[in-house]
């Protein structure tokens, strides 16, 4: 029998993309100067990978869930619990959670910028102010998250989660009215519909928003609540495969999954979540983490940031960023650790969103079956000999490789 | 409207493997010198095969049973009922079987050796001395398989199926006490727990023993029970397909599985399911059933065999047989007959176990869509225009080409 392995995935959040005419028809992975992925293309496996299945436009949550090997379709409740639960909120039955942006709305309350200049400081204050407000025998907690974003929980008896975005997801228009579905999520959406309108009274004179409009920054003037959730009911990470697992990852989102799989979510102070993030600290809390644990998935959230920002070059500089981060865990990792890159989403440069076309995969360890593919990318991972798999096959591939799984049958 | 066809599958038991590097790198498979395979993949279409799914750890029994067409997730009850049937023993309703191994004990009960020295004669009078026991209200069937392989029905009131392994799967340890998971499955668990003592007092001093110590080879002094199960719910094959098939095999284990989907599994006294297997004999009987039956399925199993011994240069001389069977059986089938070649899973001989990564298969007939692929193996096969399917797949494909699948729709 064949020594126990370990296993490590890292993910370019949103890193698929289309061919982009200024990159001369190459996606930016294609383009990125990234010797360590075509090392690991070269040397192992690849193929295309669909997170969810094909064509299906996945979420960051629902994408991990899935290739973490938790069914979405079963687990998924929305994505307001993973926030909150990620940025370290306490998540109780019964509450009704929500992803919020901070934006900036003009006197009319219309939204004039979703993101509200990508803030970047203070947003502890200004959550600070919101947060604990009662109404209506409701408990607002509201908590800041990396740049615009926030989480907020609505505590109270008899809330229903089926409760539609008050965020419009589009500047140039106005908060939009929630709307639950069922009385108990009505009840919910009038709470949002209160806290929206409190907010902007809240916010709109808060001295961090003074300073900013001295500066000519964008005031963070709103809270803009969006997919709701109560919490998702997942199994342990470790009881379902009878190994512990780590998380090195930057967003809230993500780390929310892995607090409800109970997985080690490691803290890296240096990893922003944006641009400027420190890839190199985040693959030393890859290695360290890999002596205590079988496996870790890694997530750099960069790719996703550049492409809903539509910018081809910052997008080709992060898969630059990946590919550092790729090879520092390929020469730290050591013996027997099999490491797979791929990505959760396309968020093609063109578009600003995520769209369903599959991601890149190439797995990479001591005992593949190598095949051509000598670069890392859309297209040439596509001739690799894994074929088109998807999300949920990753974990089985890993596991068997590592000598993780146990047999079906005999 | 074509003539029907014919279809055969042979699968090369468990010949899936890895780069191998005393064989410079190439798996078995791709090492061999087979002309007939290599004819097969270059006149026929190819890809890559996951038995259950991609990365699933697939057991003969479950990747049969899905390569056939029937989901292990929905009929698999564990190993015992299908040994136990496969080697033409009478499974009756709230029986409980196991798939058991002869095995050699010290003086303190601990195992020297799981197969006792594969022994190859003698086991029909140890099985003997075993078979008829009573304890408790319960009596012991017990019969012998091929080598070390036996298989054990507990037949009494009130018990149940599902009971751990008295076989600890490990040399130097003593036989792990069985465990039950309900009530009845303890009574059970109890009857293992006697059983196994039993067998030691009777078989230590047995005359086969006796004279194996006087030859120096390891007695068969124990009785291993493992994969306890009840008769599984499987529909007959003619039923699910509307054509009758037969099954050249030579395992009890897959024997079993033709036996509960009422195919015509023929005996062939020149398969040893061992390395010295007649594979002429074998492919004779195959071309003998295409008479009679539209389809055959034939597994050599071989390959896994000398996967499970650890030993490279016998598992391309397993490959080897499995081409010579194949080529007998292309040159003697007769017209419009298709015929597959994959494995049921694959069992590097790095591992000696079976592992997750997807097999070979070839399909070769009178109106293939070519391919570029000259050779069979893993490789090779991985660039071929079948992609990679899954063992549920196969069946559809055949049944197709062979013009004997129910057209879904109008």
């Amino acid at each position: 029998m064949a020594e126990l392995g370990k296993a490590v995935i890292i993910i370019g959040d949103g890193m698929g993309d289309w061919p982009v005419s200024e990159l001369q028809d190459l996606t930016p992975a294609e383009a990125a100067v990234k010797p360590n992925l075509d090392r690991l293309a070269r040397e192992g496996e690849s193929g295309m990978l669909d997170p969810i299945a094909p064509g299906v436009r996945a979420g960051s949550d629902t994408a991990h869930m899935a290739m973490l090997g938790f069914d979405p379709y079963k687990y998924y409740t929305g994505r307001g619990p993973f926030e909150a639960l990620g940025i370290g909120m306490d998540v109780q039955r019964g509450d009704v959670c929500f992803r919020v942006n901070f934006a900036t709305v003009d006197s009319d309350l219309r939204i004039t910028d979703r993101r509200a200049g990508r803030i970047s400081s203070g947003t502890d204050q200004l959550a600070a102010a919101l947060n604990g407000l009662q109404h209506d025998g409701c408990t607002f907690l509201f908590k800041e998250s990396v740049a615009h974003r926030a989480a907020l929980i609505i505590r109270g008896e008899g809330l229903g989660p089926f409760v539609s975005d008050a965020d419009p997801h589009a500047e140039g228009e106005l908060p939009h009215e929630a709307h639950g579905a069922d009385p108990a999520s009505q009840r919910t959406a009038e709470m949002v519909n209160w806290f929206v309108k409190k907010s902007y009274e809240i916010l709109k004179d808060h001295p961090v928003n003074k300073a900013r409009e001295t500066e000519g920054k964008n005031p963070a003037n709103i809270a803009m609540p969006r997919g709701a959730g109560g919490a998702p009911d997942l199994p342990p990470f470790a009881e379902s495969y009878g190994f512990t697992g780590a998380m090195v990852v930057e967003v809230g989102l993500v780390k929310g999954i892995g607090k409800y799989l109970d997985m080690d979510v490691i803290d890296v102070p240096e990893a922003s979540g944006d641009l400027n993030t420190d890839e190199i600290a985040m693959a030393k809390a890859v290695v360290d983490a890999l002596q205590r644990h079988p496996f870790v998935l890694c997530n750099l959230k960069s790719p996703d940031v550049a492409g809903h920002d539509f910018n081809a070059k910052a997008k080709v500089e992060t898969v630059e960023k990946l590919d550092r981060l790729v090879g520092y865990v390929m020469d730290h990792a050591g013996d027997n650790t099999y490491i797979a890159v791929t990505a959760d989403h396309s968020t093609p440069v063109a578009v600003g969103d995520h769209t369903g076309e599959p991601v890149p995969l190439s797995i990479w360890g001591p005992h593949m079956r190598t095949d051509n593919v000598s670069q890392y990318g859309e297209r040439p991972c596509a001739t690799g000999s894994l074929g088109r798999i998807t999300g949920k096959d990753l974990m089985k591939l890993l596991t068997s490789l590592a000598m993780r799984q146990k047999k079906f049958g005999a």
